[in-house]
């Protein structure tokens, strides 16, 4: 059976899964963390139990080589060879990837391109993909954009009202992120709903730390609320999400900044949950202290169900029609308050959820009553198998061709 | 009958309009130009005629002596005590002003510590005070706020996701702007569709060369797209609307910017319509390019219509519904093809319009089929008769309170 890898590389961290395909079993995850700190960390799960160490990991490169030691050790795999791909995540794809592809060199050139970006995490996936092509040089490795899914946005809905030079020599527009995950619940949703994709108007909420809503219209992304930046749309755990760009010169003004990039950290690391709530980013602790009568933990509540509830509407005005609503990724899993404080405010689009199953967990599910005219699902999200599934793929496409060559 | 004057003071500038209450008769109206330059420009429409002239107006309290003068001798007034009330638009009333106010001295240095919120206007707007307090000791002196009609939106919708002291601290949060407009259209709409205001679910476009939606809810405002500045919302003639902070220094960096004021500058006057069609910042030329097929004027009227979409979804959704959808100000006043290409694209809300019936100018109108579930309105606005109707109110106010204090 063939193995693939998905691999999703930070600055100092690396989380793997493994699957058995096309079975989309998983023979392992784990993440090796504190990568070129005095002290690393490793976890690695697998059917056997769990695995578990403190160690140096002086680089990215010397972590694939302890992670497929470690595998072939704990006898995940025998042979470095049954794993015939990798996948890796790469946050930033630009306009010039449209979807996932094999990587060679010419790929490898362009993402470190596309870097200006995402400035700390394409050099980060760079490292993980040079590490498992050096190590594993049989595998076909495959690159997986966070935003490629988001290049059907049509123009008028990624250009911003800017000059138009900064469109044309800059490349500023609206790239959005989570396009995987987007991805992959659209099409469970469709099979949820019994009905083709292409044919559907759906809104997917993954509401994670960093959370973002899209548009899904024909099984295309059709708008997106992250932008140039994962920094815009809603409310997430640290993150602002929308603000007014002019109210940073005022604030730099105030606290006596003078640069750009610490208000920026400010938006980044000090806004969303945790700054309005002051209690905590995670939505669970906020919604403790909210039913303890703290009054910024239910403004941060309300704050976020307000700006999900906001989007919903925008999107289903500009799509003009809503068939499905999708909540996925911590929040939009685990949360049914979070998901019947937003179908409430939108009954008036005939939304009528059914409490019951809103309570299921950890599987697809329609929760929203049979008469409904908008169906709601929970839908547990999985980038990893979705990276998966394009490297296998991708690697049916390639020796399709290297077949018809001969 | 009473005369009251209702002033617009710019840095340079000094509009006005005469009213006799409470007939709301415009007895004349005019504007005073480039004052404080070697050569200013006056302008004076009367019921006689037009009167123009050019000359020095050294500064704001020499243009209202000069504009109190010219009223006597074109016959507009006999007496200076015929005035008995002046209304002054002013730009910024932070959360100190909820509705208009009798100025005093206290009024006075509130504008003044208000002025940090809008540099450029407030310290203008004083100018006008000043200048008329001095020269009619005897009149009503009426401050008239941009802001204070949004006043009412709760914290839920003005607060942005930022460290809770931004907002405790400085004050930054969204204020809104043309409060009074959209006051005077919400009035106008519920009396053409004979309901109580106070029942009714309306969207407010408010689209002039600046430009904001307002979701009114029972006759309150209850969010609005312009925020902490008038920058943020919708594209407009030459502001961007809405944007990504992230952009911006990133476009430092390649524009070889040193500032924040540089940047913001550009989005303030060299983005919105202008920014993408690279054609013109009024509509009109930009339908007519569109209209010859160049490709950036459509996608400027693309951008445009999908924002106000935008927009209205997302006030629809947030409150829960709609009933009343208000176009006013330049384009929404004078544009049945936007107005059009709007409502076609949120036919999903049960909007049907009448053709015929919105090709109608000038006049307040019902723009909708009779089966239509969403009433669709043109309005044109008239802040002035606002805020001449403000200080009418005020008057009589204090006078009755003078009364009871007897």
């Amino acid at each position: 059976m063939a193995k693939i890898l998905a691999i999703n590389a930070g600055s100092s961290s690396l989380k793997f899964k493994l699957f058995e395909m096309p079975a989309e079993k998983v023979l392992a995850s784990g993440v090796f963390e504190r990568i070129g700190l005095a002290q690393g960390k490793i976890k690695i799960k697998s059917t056997t139990g769990v695995y578990t160490s403190e160690e140096p990991l002086t680089d990215h490169s010397y972590a694939v080589k302890r992670l497929l030691e470690l595998m072939r050790e704990l006898k995940i795999i025998i042979d470095f060879n049954e794993i015939i791909g990798v996948g890796h995540r790469v946050v930033a794809g630009g306009e010039y990837f449209k979807k996932s592809v094999i990587v060679n060199g010419q790929v490898i050139r362009r993402i470190n391109d596309l870097a200006e970006y995402a400035p700390i995490h394409n050099p980060a996936n760079l490292m993980g993909i040079k590490a498992f092509r050096k190590l594993l040089p049989k595998a076909v490795s495959v690159a997986v954009f966070d935003t490629s899914f988001h290049q059907t946005i049509p123009k008028t809905n990624y250009l911003y009202s800017v000059p138009y030079d900064w469109y044309h020599k800059y490349g500023v527009r609206r790239y959005g992120a989570h396009g995987t995950s987007h991805r992959y619940v659209a099409s469970l949703a469709a099979k949820l709903m019994q009905r083709p994709l292409n044919e559907l108007k759906l809104i997917s909420c993954h509401l994670g730390a960093g959370a973002s809503l899209c548009a899904i219209k024909n099984g295309k992304s059709f708008d997106t609320s992250m932008g140039f930046t994962p920094l815009t749309g809603i409310t997430m755990a640290t993150r602002s999400g929308d603000t007014d760009v002019a109210m940073i010169s005022f604030m730099m003004q105030k606290l006596n900044m003078h640069s750009m990039p610490e208000v920026i950290y400010d938006l980044n690391k000090k806004s969303g949950l945790l700054g309005i709530s002051g209690v905590s980013s995670d939505m669970r602790d906020i919604l403790a202290a909210a039913e303890q009568k703290n009054e910024r933990a239910q403004l941060a509540i309300d704050i976020f169900v307000k700006d999900i509830v906001k989007y919903i509407g925008a999107y289903t005005a500009e799509m003009g029609g809503l068939d499905g609503l999708i909540f996925t990724a911590g929040i939009g899993e685990n949360s049914p308050e979070i998901r019947e404080l937003v179908t409430q405010r939108i009954a008036y689009l005939g939304i009528d959820l059914d409490q019951k199953l809103n309570q299921v967990r950890g599987k697809p599910v329609i929760i929203s009553q049979p008469a409904s005219k908008v169906e709601v699902m929970t839908i547990p999200t999985n980038e990893e198998l979705m990276i998966a599934r394009d490297v296998e793929e991708l690697i049916k496409e390639s020796s399709v061709k290297k077949a018809a060559n001969f």
